[in-house]
């Protein structure tokens, strides 16, 4: 039930992490691809490849790079968290959703990877677009492994991640020279009390730093008692940003230990960062003086 | 000297953590600004500051809000990292450099403070102009924080971390699922063999994920041997961009053990950040196709 709550909480909406299914997927497409190795063959693709990040959600966040070959591009496969305003002005006749498919079921990674490899080879210049930055928590690593792999040219075009964004438009800064000498990032969609978790949650708390966690909603109970017996503080400030830069944003604050109530009182759901750390105490001096309009109000905005 | 050498290597160049010039600023400005507690005077303020981040340097990947934002600005406060190509742009009668001084030299963080208070209170809308992201070591909470105190109305515009965004171009991922789970951001300017250091380099060595090192040039000695010391294998990939999508970015990797001396041999210099995993040896895999076209070639590039 966490996970499916989870589901949408992520850079991306394809990179689920359960046994069940990603994991089942080879890292190469073990020979079921007839094409594969072509780089080899000298086969000419004319078409490429943008791996590109949106952005957090605003599209005044998406880099120029971006909105241009948005633009340009013949074909834009995405998913759903580039969020609303920027999904919605890409026109219908030259997208592909590879999100969710209709009974709620992820597209498997290995299907968006081969249709990447034959646009490319029809001659058409591709958009991958993910939420945030493709690198982080977005599977771009792999796509680019899998581009290469079969002779797909391809670039790079990262974008702001909603890791750093979400919290920065709510006025939490994730460094802060008074607070947090190290940031660090991590998915929420792990389970902490696994033992084969590839997380360290005892390590993360060591390091003292700020840690914010993606597609974190859901098993918040579990890393948050992760961190609570590692030995942080239980009045360590914690936020939760909900639809960091969408429309509608939601900010929820409280503590280590009071922040699984605080999200259950508000009705936090994904997608949405978690920052845990000295940081997120800094939104209470600020709040006042932001103008960035994106917010509605959390506190006693529930029916 | 390593200092020195690290003074440009940051997402702020005003951004020193010597204990000789920033620690030595108080928090607040102690009484000095007879303009303080405004806030609670009521006099409005009529002008605006936003705090901008505008990426890692190429303007392509400056987002289209900071993009418009500099366009429509009175004024834009900035130091050197935004890059040549970003800086160039800004027209001369409407830019003040906060950056390094004439002597070498940075501008105090506190002058730049009262700068941007003096010229909100003008009327202007001012742009204060970071390399990166500003709440990434960019000193972007300080500033909030500084702003709000004196009822300085301002807004956040998150931007493209070259912490993630350097690598990234150049082929590497910071997290990828089969090699890291986590990724942590640190700054470099620290010395990892103080017994004060903020920055846990046993900890961060614990997280089996993903470090990146922003300033990191300089220091490199020193914490490639604090993770040794913490276990990390000296075969341990390890990757420094240098000028990450600036003109004539460059590229070098080696392992734990090996990069500094490759950092010698390559002449790396600041501004640079350096990418420690198994993450960092994606680039070897994937570099020939990809078709961003920032680098020049660090192998043999030195005469």
């Amino acid at each position: 039930m966490t996970t499916d709550a989870n589901a949408a909480d992520a850079e991306t909406d394809s990179d689920a992490r359960s046994e069940a299914d990603s994991n089942a997927e080879p890292e190469t497409d073990g020979g079921t691809d007839s094409n594969a190795g072509s780089s080899s063959t000298g086969e000419t693709v004319t078409g490429t490849v943008s791996l590109v990040g949106s952005g957090p959600g605003d599209p005044e966040l998406l880099t120029v790079k971006a909105k241009r070959l948005l633009e340009d591009a013949d074909v834009v496969l995405h998913d759903k968290l580039p969020g609303p305003e920027i999904i919605d002005t890409l026109p219908d006749d030259r997208r592909e959703d590879v999100g969710k498919r209709a009974g709620g079921e992820r597209t498997p990674q290995s299907e968006i990877n081969e249709r990447l490899v034959e646009l490319a080879r029809e001659g058409k210049d591709v958009v991958r677009l993910k939420g945030g930055d493709s690198f982080v928590f977005g599977r771009g690593g792999e796509e680019a492994e899998y581009l290469a792999e079969r002779g797909v040219p391809f670039e790079v075009v990262p974008g702001v991640t909603s890791a750093i964004a979400a919290p920065a438009v709510a006025g939490v800064p994730v460094t802060h020279r008074d607070h947090a000498s190290s940031v660090s990032f991590v998915t929420g969609h792990e389970d902490p009390t696994k033992d084969d978790s590839a997380v360290d949650w005892d390590a993360l708390a060591a390091t003292g730093g700020t840690i914010v966690v993606l597609m974190g909603v859901g098993r918040l109970p579990d890393y948050t008692a992760a961190l609570l017996e590692a030995g942080t503080a239980p009045e360590t400030p914690v936020a939760l940003i909900e639809r960091g830069t969408w429309p509608g944003q939601r900010v929820a604050t409280g503590t280590l230990e009071t922040i699984v109530d605080v999200r259950d009182e508000e009705e936090i759901s994904p997608p949405a960062v978690t920052v845990i750390g000295d940081v997120a105490a800094t939104r209470e001096t600020v709040v006042e003086f932001i103008e960035n309009d994106y917010e509605t109000p959390a506190t006693g905005a529930e029916e």
